[in-house]
């Protein structure tokens, strides 16, 4: 295997928490936001400025991005659906703005109440004041494994998408498993079409664990050369417009994975374990995350081993 | 990749359930039995014939075996750790002893009190017995992935025991990731070193969850050429005695993996799924599969779907 780093794009403050029931105060995700920082995560996606009405959870996204303290060398990222966030998000010192569309018509309908076409025209217009502010781009497609709703997805729905996002300057793209559809053999074969493609992105790879398969479909995909994956601290997360959505792949968990495969990550395991244990103090039930509990394996033979 | 089906070995009515501090009644676990025979499984650990002191879930051993309908092409299994065990056994129409060590010195002391060479030595009786009896007989190797207590395991306490596994006239053996220490590219390795190895042995792997790794490992396993596995229906299952231990992979969980990939189990994903559904109704506490809950990806197309 060629380069064995990988870089982890936290999505828990915004993927994560977004479908939080309880209002997770702003304060403690500003401490949250600070504690992933400081643990070696170069990209965290920190808010969403969706109309506080659909997610009330991220109604303090500008109070938010405000509030952080923003750490050298880390981009902080934002969720914007429209002309509207954008403008909001620009009043902030964000560095990057996340954009997303189906690649169902029948999610994004569900989602936005928008044909994919419309979803995309906007988000062009989104993407042009993004970038005369100077800011980066990241696009995500969702259900680009399968929808629930329509099944397959075909290649030719990605690559409209993929176009679109190419010439809207996104300089990264994020396929989402929102539904936890993919396995193992469709995501290499997914990770090797869209490597060899035309489009000057870069490819991450965002999966949820709905089937128990996130880790084995990220494991698959950096065997085929994807270096860019998505996650949320402790597996927080769900989303209930998708049929059973589980949380994004857990962060913690992730990171173990690849520590023990020998790929860095560049993040203290340690770090990110009090982060999530402060964060559990604020959330309705126990995070999903297995190395939160466990901690990673003890490699150290004890004193008086017999061999 | 060469053939493209594997076979399961369920373990759940025996590791599954052996920890379960609330006991399964008797008819039930014969009614689990039958069920997992009924759906194409052919490969069922269905007791253990360790002492009612220890293990109280499976004092019904004997029962359990003589009370289940035996379903052609289905080869039973019960766990013996001993000649009494054996004995009691042999007195049952299994079709096959299970056999255990650990790799680790200090976790096998902590599971019954003898060295590796003491268990190895004790082992041999059984099997000659077994042998001699016309039955069949597995080899576990347990915390053959990493021991919480010593750590690495090496090759060469590997080799002893599958050396002695061999001479013993087992036909196969399980290596067991007992407290989920295992990582995708240690496994491949491991997978790889004992199909080049001498050993007359068909070799089977035993994840469990752990660290969440338990499918990742799978795939990898069955990319390096292992093509038989354990798990366990729903994920039902634990180990106090090791540090952090979870249950196997779900069998569930597990089935829909290999036949999202293409891969043929020979198993029918609802009727298992029935079959776990029936289980917890007796279980204190819901089963972790996920699965279970969601069902396989719909990848039909409704009526209607635009591309």
């Amino acid at each position: 295997m060629a380069e064995q780093r990988v870089t982890l794009v936290e999505v828990g403050p915004r993927d994560g928490l977004q479908y939080e029931q309880v209002f997770f105060p702003t304060p403690r995700k500003i401490e949250l936001i600070d504690r992933l920082s400081a643990s070696g995560l170069t990209r965290i996606e920190a808010a969403s400025f969706v109309h506080p009405k659909a997610i009330p959870q991220m109604a303090d996204a500008s109070q938010v991005m405000h509030g952080i303290a923003k750490a050298p060398g880390v981009v902080y990222s934002a969720l914007v659906p429209n002309l509207t966030g954008c403008q909001a998000a620009l009043a902030t010192p964000v560095d990057e703005l996340a954009l997303f569309v189906s690649a169902s018509q029948t999610h994004n309908r569900k989602n936005v109440n928008q044909s994919v076409e419309e979803s995309l025209a906007g988000l062009a217009r989104v993407a042009a004041l993004g970038r005369e502010a100077g800011r980066r781009l990241r696009g995500y497609i969702v259900t680009a494994f399968g929808c629930p709703y329509e099944g397959l997805i075909t290649r030719r729905q990605l690559t409209a998408i993929l176009d679109a996002y190419a010439a809207m300057g996104v300089e990264e793209v994020s396929l989402g498993d929102t539904t936890g559809m993919g396995n193992p053999v469709q995501v290499a074969r997914m990770a090797a079409w869209l490597l060899a493609g035309p489009w000057p992105l870069r490819v991450a790879f965002h999966f949820h664990d709905s089937r128990g398969l996130g880790l084995a479909n990220v494991v698959a995909a950096y065997q085929a050369g994807i270096r860019v994956f998505d996650c949320s601290l402790g597996g927080v997360g769900g989303c209930p417009t998708a049929v059973g959505a589980a949380g994004n792949v857990d962060t913690l968990d992730l990171v173990n994975l690849f520590e023990e495969m020998g790929v860095a990550t560049g993040v203290d395991f340690e770090s990110l374990r009090q982060a999530a244990l402060a964060m559990e103090k604020d959330l309705p039930s126990p995070l999903p995350s297995r190395t939160l509990r466990l901690g990673r394996p003890a490699w150290r033979p004890p004193a008086g081993r017999r061999a």
